[in-house]
């Protein structure tokens, strides 16, 4: 019989049009620093450009890359221009792509050990080695009880620490009856919104969320989180879970690890410790000191996709105990039976997340690790560290501005002291959108003290003492235009 | 100054690694028939090969990717084989591996619209086409009350369906209250596992998701479902939510989406259609009866990345009502505030899910949409169809042999029927595992009326006639063998 019609790309073009991508994303890198970071796009412009209708007959992958070329492109802000500064860094690099091609080529399906054994114990393994690498306890290990796995992202990790926590608390009631809404989980005023999410999707309510006061550092005041969980207590709920953090989003405050990891030991709390961006620091033995106590967590998790190089997604997830995590998220009907989940000796990660599917992400975070190797990650740990640290420097240098926060690692939260009293916010919004507008760098904002201040995070790859030393340069000049307003 | 010094791939490296690893796809695509499609290693095998710690320096690129082919490969089940039949299909196809290289390569963050325009509009354009591609309501268009997003799985789909359904149905009360455990949603016996993992993890609890029964197809009796509703509503529980399935996992039985859904409209619970697999077929009008009434349902999903030649992740998810599922996962903390955002004019589609984060998954689907056009996708899906109706013909003319189920699209549940009554599920498990053992093909079974049933899907992008017409001989010859023992 002759072989069928077939519309599918053969491994041949597969090879041309895969060079011809692999070109253009090369090209794209050398030439980024040419674009608006920010994309200066309308609403619906996009859009606009695009056929109403699907094609009925395949075109040319040629007619599809001129059109991310010339459509798409106007549309997308930089997140890997070294001139990207704004909200947390979503950084990747070569290695990092390329690892996620071969786990794109190689098309498996990891839920269960069985459906592809690699992708288990690579992922497995990679989470036992950066648990060495980031000086975390040993109880996270494949070896000891808990374990790692990598998830899409802090809020799903976050998710599921809570929900772990919920289980451990109503000895796995919840999962049974449902809540009851008297269960109650802490964070603190600067934590990450994605716990008031979980706490919304959990059942446990955000009127159960209690968002504890911070110091003067905006780190989280144990005292506070103790007398809250008594209060809770005597009021008959159930405190199950606090959130600590290392690195807050807004100003990245450094929440007390140890003493809010001991009030939870002594009352039988899961802590969840979210090291989003500033786990990447903890390569560094020197940065380590910012999380002293996690030996007491019961979860932590960090993102490789915001700092360490490892294009989205990726978030790394360590249980202290996984059998609490399994048994909150285990399910096992019939068609996914197998004789290695059967005998024991095998993880099955499907029962360590939301999703059942999963993909190879380990490759490419084996591929970073092994493309930089300790040393080469550190030093450009260290490297953004030094000129964030130098960029706080000027600001403090220069009277017009000041420091709104402590300055730990590579976020530097900053304002315009601003020219009248009265209209101190317009300056610093003036300053960002007129940035932000030009194109020639991207930063963000937060409120501090209900001020507005301006966030400059040091993180994206291929970021240079050039590219800060310019946004500094600009940041002055907008200064200037503003008091000259 | 002198540049610092770097660890980075640059972009010419990049180009000369990247051709490699395209290479290396291209010929792994080249010769995946050679492979057992089940990998054979056993537990721990895979880790045994791999170095204790992490390397100090980093090492070349053609050294990782040399290990990919010795040290990974033997570790992998090769989903992308066409001798693949197991549990549903995880296809990939050139165009959509290179859409998710461009993906990674350009490296953005679609949380908002302003964090990269195009990959929130690019999204919402092909979710709009899809609409007309599949013959879906158009309460779904973006231009009318609802919208698409996509998400990475149903069961992330199914848990936001389950969360939107939730907050209706307790007019946002539970979001802030907590869930109260008396809300009761519905499945069949059926039904996807991912849905009693979500009403676990959203707080309504395993006791209130009523697995309703099915008929002798293995469909969900409306007629049970109307009947166990109004038992709950005397029972003074607050039914939110119903699933009905489009081909379910373990049988591919259609839910009648009709009946179901005018018990839903009049009774106010929200209606999630999943079509993960068999969504696909619905490109092809002929198939569109198998979901009529799917004007009814609230939601609805299905997974290009399981039949659509989208490589993982990639599912679609709409809502009639988008309002509904934004106030269900909309948070909003200063850090993330923008002018388009408080303009109302764009979609923020971090409020769509459960993440924050998002890469651009669009450019994957839009590459597929492109190449094949929608004749090619049709054409690919009616002959997979083809080539399962005709196994099913060969199964039913051998009277060792017996369907278990109908056989509506792609998916063929059969079993031998054994020698001696006795040892009837012996020889459909012997003859299972003889041939995953053997490396030849891959499938996997299920539970029917209690009875070890044979599943083979057909649904991988390469699955030609001849991979069936010998999984078929492959089948005989271990049933004559059984036979023989």
């Amino acid at each position: 019989m002759a072989e069928e019609k077939s519309f599918h790309m053969t491994p041949e073009e597969f090879r041309r049009y895969g060079h011809a991508a692999v070109d253009w994303i090369a090209d794209y890198h050398s030439r980024i620093e040419s674009f608006p970071v920010l994309s200066q796009v309308k609403p619906e412009e996009i859009r606009a450009s695009l056929p109403k209708n699907p094609p009925a007959q395949g075109e040319p992958f040629e007619a599809v890359l001129k059109d991310v070329e010339q459509l798409i492109l106007p549309g997308v802000t930089h997140w890997q221009s070294p001139n990207f500064f704004a909200y947390f860094p979503c950084n990747a690099s070569g290695p990092g792509i390329l690892g996620d091609l071969l786990s794109s080529g190689l098309g498996v399906q990891g839920m269960l050990w069985s459906t592809s054994p690699a992708c288990t114990e690579l992922e497995t393994h990679v989470m036992d080695w950066l648990v060495g690498m980031l000086g975390l306890p040993d109880k996270f290990l494949s070896s000891s009880s808990g374990g790692g796995v990598i998830q899409d992202t802090a809020s799903s990790a976050a998710l599921c620490a809570l929900l772990a926590g919920r289980e451990r608390s109503t000895h796995c009631v919840s999962n049974k009856k449902g809540a009851n809404g008297r269960l109650v989980a802490y964070v603190s005023t600067q934590t990450h919104s994605s716990l008031e999410k979980a706490a919304m999707i959990s059942g446990i309510g955000t009127d159960n969320l209690r968002q504890i006061e911070v110091d003067e550092k905006f780190a989280m005041r144990p005292e506070s989180l103790a007398r809250r969980i008594e209060a809770d207590k005597q009021a008959g709920l159930t405190p199950c879970f606090v959130c600590a953090t290392v690195g807050t989003t807004s100003s990245n405050a450094m929440d007390p690890i140890a003493e809010i990891g001991k009030i939870c030991r002594e009352r039988n709390l899961w802590l969840h410790v979210d090291a989003a961006m500033s786990g990447t620091a903890m390569l560094c033995p020197e940065f380590r000191h910012l999380q002293g106590g996690v030996e007491l967590a019961d979860s932590y998790n960090f993102n490789p996709h915001k700092w360490m190089f490892t294009n989205f997604d990726c978030n790394c997830f360590w249980v202290a105990d996984r059998k609490a995590l399994i048994q909150t998220l285990s399910i096992l009907p019939e068609y996914l039976k197998n004789q290695a989940t059967e005998s024991g000796a095998v993880i099955d990660y499907r029962d360590w997340h939301i999703q059942l599917g999963r993909r190879f992400r380990s490759l490419k975070l084996w591929f970073v690790i092994r493309h930089y190797g300790v040393d080469g990650l550190q030093h450009h740990i260290r490297e953004h560290v030094r000129l964030a640290q130098e960029f706080a420097e000027w600001v403090r240098n220069d009277n017009r501005f000041e420091l709104v926060a402590p300055v730990p690692l590579n976020l530097v939260c900053f304002r315009h002291k601003g020219t009248d009293p009265a209209n101190q916010t317009d300056s610093n919004q003036t300053i960002m959108d007129r940035l932000n507008r030009s194109g020639d760098l991207f930063l963000t904002h937060t409120k501090l003290n209900s001020k507005l201040t301006l966030r400059l995070c040091v993180g994206q790859t291929n970021t240079k003492r050039r590219h800060v030393e310019r946004a500094w340069r600009r940041i002055q000049e907008e200064a200037n235009k503003v008091a000259a307003d």
